[in-house]
């Protein structure tokens, strides 16, 4: 293992990127490697917030991007447009994640573990038990957390039997109870209060490109999409602008209700043609109601990239 | 594991493509999978037709491409440019590697393991370890000849301790002397007398596409450089026949002498000036020595593509 190796998720973190991370670099520590530590590419959000308040830990520290060759680990992503500015210049040692495969390069041979899976954080409980190594109670939470946040406490159609299993044996060593942890986890997610409209569209918002395609699909968690929507004329009014600096050809917002598991969305850009083809509907003043759609990498990601 | 899952290594395959596509199905069957089958993507070396007598086992069929939507596995490669024709639009399931990852993309997450050992048979065999599942004398010797083969006995500077390692591991089981194998086996692999000039650079051949920039190189392994470049005219005919069909802005083909562990080259194509930027010398008659040069992977398509 090289020295001073920085590990990060995807820029935009949710509670799996930051969770992961650190217990990727306790997995590192606890078998003896001490170069290694976790780091964020943007703030915490109110959930992973709750988690770390719950553990009494720290944010990662937050970096804005790296230099040549710096030695690094990704988790909970690998495009390089959801990573950390100068990744293509970066020496990529590891990758441990649970997404699809694109827009990523390597010069060199590396360590890749990649399961599909709804969770990166069921992946390390299954590197823990390969290397036999200790899970101790805090570790266990943020995995814990990890999962119920990526699969909506298992509602999501991201969720694997695997994540179920893995998260039920966190909750042994962690002695909680997973539902009522992972509820009040979760709500702590919807609180969307304090956000400014360009905030809301950039707490958990991803880019994707295909040839010259270039999109964006934001998401976030509520339990009341009314709500969300009431601001709607500004929100839009940020989604432009993001459309305009980023010269994004389509830009989704979605607006999942975590409780009945549908989300509605606000569809902008100048390809929103894409989105109707995909989805079989016709937008009305922006907007759509998706029926069961929670997951942005299930539902709705390839389903654009498909129709592009 | 879905019905009908094939399994391949690159296009002109070398003993570690065959032999670990041939392990990763026993593994499945080993484990109850059954509806997987290894096959193969061109025509067995000479090297490989060694370890098939052998073992007195028959190859994988030969595919030349897929149809849509097929689920595969690969090994032992993952860049498009070196698989299957159709792996755009096949679904991959699974990749097993220890090469950089590039031109390579899916829609879908997956199974992806990469480690930056020497051979792909060495990371198949900490699978077996991990899954429990017992590996018999017959598979020990598949994967012995793939890392003999991939490592050059060892001497390749993409060996690495753990190749070493699962080497001897796998000898215990199989009871056999590695190195008198070994030699054997590479021996049977530098019998170049049957090829004709384009028959010769295609036996190990590969593709890299670094944007616009598309180049081969090909690599025998010999005993003596100079009875291979007796025929140095008629190779460069066919050398250059490969570069207008392929629009390829450049075409190196490694002489590896296994013996002394160096490699003469001929390169030929309208961007010479990349091979000679890169190792600092000028081709003289199209042909350049590089002393202790055995690896295209580590030695040679890295420092090539650094310099495009």
């Amino acid at each position: 293992m090289e020295t001073n190796v920085i590990i990060f998720g995807h820029k935009n973190p949710d509670t799996d990127s930051i969770c992961s991370s650190i217990v990727r670099q306790r997995l590192a520590n606890k078998m003896g490697v001490n170069t290694v530590k976790a780091v964020r590419l943007g703030n915490i959000n109110k959930e992973t917030e709750y988690v770390l308040n719950y553990l009494g830990i720290e944010a990662p520290e937050y970096i804005e991007k790296v230099e040549e060759g710096q030695p690094v680990m990704l988790v909970d992503h690998n495009e390089f447009s959801q990573s950390v500015d100068g990744i293509e210049n970066a020496k990529i040692l590891e990758v441990i994640d649970h997404h699809r495969i694109a827009n990523f390069q390597t010069a060199e041979p590396l360590y890749y573990i990649a399961r599909p899976y709804g969770c990166t954080s069921t992946i390390l409980f299954e590197i823990f038990k390969q290397e036999n190594v200790e899970i101790d109670r805090e570790t266990a939470i943020l995995m814990i957390s990890a999962i119920v946040s990526d699969t909506l406490l298992f509602k999501s159609p991201t969720c694997t039997p695997q994540d179920i299993y893995v998260a039920n044996e966190l909750a042994k060593i962690a002695n909680i109870d997973i539902n009522k942890y992972g509820l009040e986890l979760l709500k702590a997610g919807t609180d969307l209060s304090d956000f400014t409209p360009s905030e809301l569209i950039n707490i958990d918002c991803k880019e994707f490109v295909e040839g010259n395609f270039k999109f964006q699909v934001a998401q976030v968690n509520t339990a009341c999409i009314e709500d969300v929507l009431k601001d709607k004329e500004n929100i839009e009014n940020a989604i432009n602008t993001v459309i305009s600096n980023n010269n994004l050809n389509l830009f989704v917002f979605l607006i999942t209700d975590i409780i009945n598991s549908n989300s509605s969305c606000i569809v902008l850009g100048n390809n929103t043609n894409v989105f109707e083809k995909a989805f079989n509907t016709n937008l009305e003043n922006n907007t759509a109601f998706l029926e069961g759609v929670v997951s942005r990498k299930k539902q709705v990601a390839p389903v654009l990239l498909k129709n592009i």
